[in-house]
C-alpha cells in the first residue's frame, strides 16, 4: 500500500492520508462513488450553502484535496451529484410510446422503479430535496416535470394545444410528487409499505383522469 | 434611541449593535418575528445542522446574544419557526365537518388558503423542506398529513375500518402535497399560476375519488 506523500498531478495538492493514497485506477472509481454519496446526502440535508468540502472529505474519509481534484468546486461536486442517472431520461421518454389508455400505470410503474433503483433513487431525492433554493436542482426538476413530462403527456394528445397538455401534465407531476415525498422522502404509512402494484392499481386511475379526461 | 451598550439581564450578553438595542415591548415583538422570519428560511434551505445562530443574527441584523436571549438553543428556535400558526389545525379539523360529497373541494381550498396566507405559508414551507431529515419537522408533518388528515377522511366513513380510512388518507396527503411543492415550493408553471378556483376544479374530483369511490 502506498500511503506515502506522492503527488499525481499539481492539482492534488498533497496527498498524505492513507485513505486518498494513489490506487488502480478502479480505486478511484470506489473513492469517487463514496464522495459523491456522501456530497449528495449533505446537499440534501443542508443545501448547498449549508455543505462545505471540507466535511464531505472528513465523512467520506479522504482528503480535501482528493475532492477538488476529483471534482473541482464545490458547484461541479453538486452538479455530479445531481446527474440524472444513465437511461432514467430515455425511460421517461419510453413512457410516450406506452398506448394512451395505459400510460397513467406506466407513469406510476416507473416512479417507483426509479425510486427504488439503488442509482436512480438517491439522485431523485437529492433532486427533490434541494430544488426549492438552487437553481441548477430547479432546472433539472422542470426539465423533467415540465419538459419531459409534457412530453409523455402530449404524445396522441396533439389536438388539445399547447396549453391544456400543460396543465395535464403538470397535474400527473404533482401527483407523482407527491407520492414520492409521502412514500420515499418522508416514509410515512401507510403509503411507504404499501405493495408496488397496489399503488399502481390506486394512483394510476388518477392520471390515466389527468391524462385523458375532460377536466 | 438607545443604542448604548445597557445590558437589560444577564442572558442578553451585551447588546451593542444598534438594531439590537432594547426598546419598548413592540420592539421586542418586531425582532423577534424578525430573527423568526430569517431563521424560517435558513432551516428551510440549509436544514437545522447547516444553520447557525451567528449567521441569523447577522441576517436578521441582530447581535447573537438577542437570538440567544429570546429564543434559548438553535433547536428551541427550530421549534418556534416550525409551530403550525393559530387556528391552522382548527381550520383543517373543521374540513371534517363539511358534508362528505363536498369535502375534497373543501381539502384543497383549505391548502391554497394556508400557503398564500403570509403567516402560515412560510410555516408550511419550511415543515416540507426540512422533514425528510429534523424528527420534529418530521413529526409535525406526520401530526398533520397523517392523524388530522385521517380524521378529515374518517368522518362519516367508518364503517369502512381504520385500515382503508388511512390508505384514503395517504393518497389525499399525497395530493395535497404534490401541489403544494409543484404550486408554491418550486413554482412551476401553469400549475403555479392557476386562478384558485381552476385548480379547485381540477384537484377537487381526484380528492374525492380518493375519499368517496371504491379504490
Amino acid at each position: 500500500m502506498d500511503t506515502g506523500g506522492v503527488e499525481d498531478g499539481p492539482a492534488t495538492g498533497g496527498l498524505r492520508r492513507p485513505s486518498a493514497r494513489r490506487g488502480p485506477r478502479d480505486e478511484r472509481g470506489v473513492l469517487a462513488a463514496r464522495i459523491v454519496e456522501v456530497a449528495r446526502d449533505s446537499f440534501a440535508r443542508r443545501g448547498l450553502a449549508g455543505t462545505t468540502i471540507r466535511q464531505v472529505a472528513r465523512d467520506a474519509g479522504v482528503d480535501q484535496a482528493l475532492v477538488h481534484h476529483y471534482f473541482g468546486s464545490k458547484r461541479q461536486l453538486f452538479n455530479v451529484c445531481l446527474q440524472p442517472p444513465p437511461g432514467f431520461l430515455d425511460d421517461v421518454a419510453a413512457v410516450a410510446r406506452v398506448p394512451l389508455e395505459l400510460r397513467g400505470a406506466a407513469m406510476i410503474r416507473l416512479l417507483v422503479s426509479s425510486w427504488e433503483d439503488p442509482d436512480r433513487g438517491p439522485v431523485l431525492g437529492a433532486l427533490i430535496q434541494t430544488a426549492a433554493h438552487e437553481p441548477l436542482a430547479h432546472d433539472r426538476l422542470v426539465s423533467i416535470l415540465s419538459r419531459q413530462m409534457q412530453g409523455v403527456v402530449s404524445a396522441s394528445l396533439e389536438s388539445e394545444g399547447h396549453a391544456a397538455a400543460a396543465i395535464r401534465s403538470g397535474l400527473c407531476s404533482s401527483q407523482l410528487v407527491g407520492i414520492a415525498m409521502v412514500r420515499y422522502v418522508w416514509r410515512i404509512e401507510p403509503l411507504a409499505s404499501l405493495p408496488a402494484e397496489t399503488l399502481v392499481t390506486l394512483v394510476g386511475p388518477v392520471l390515466q383522469h389527468y391524462l385523458t379526461d375532460p377536466l
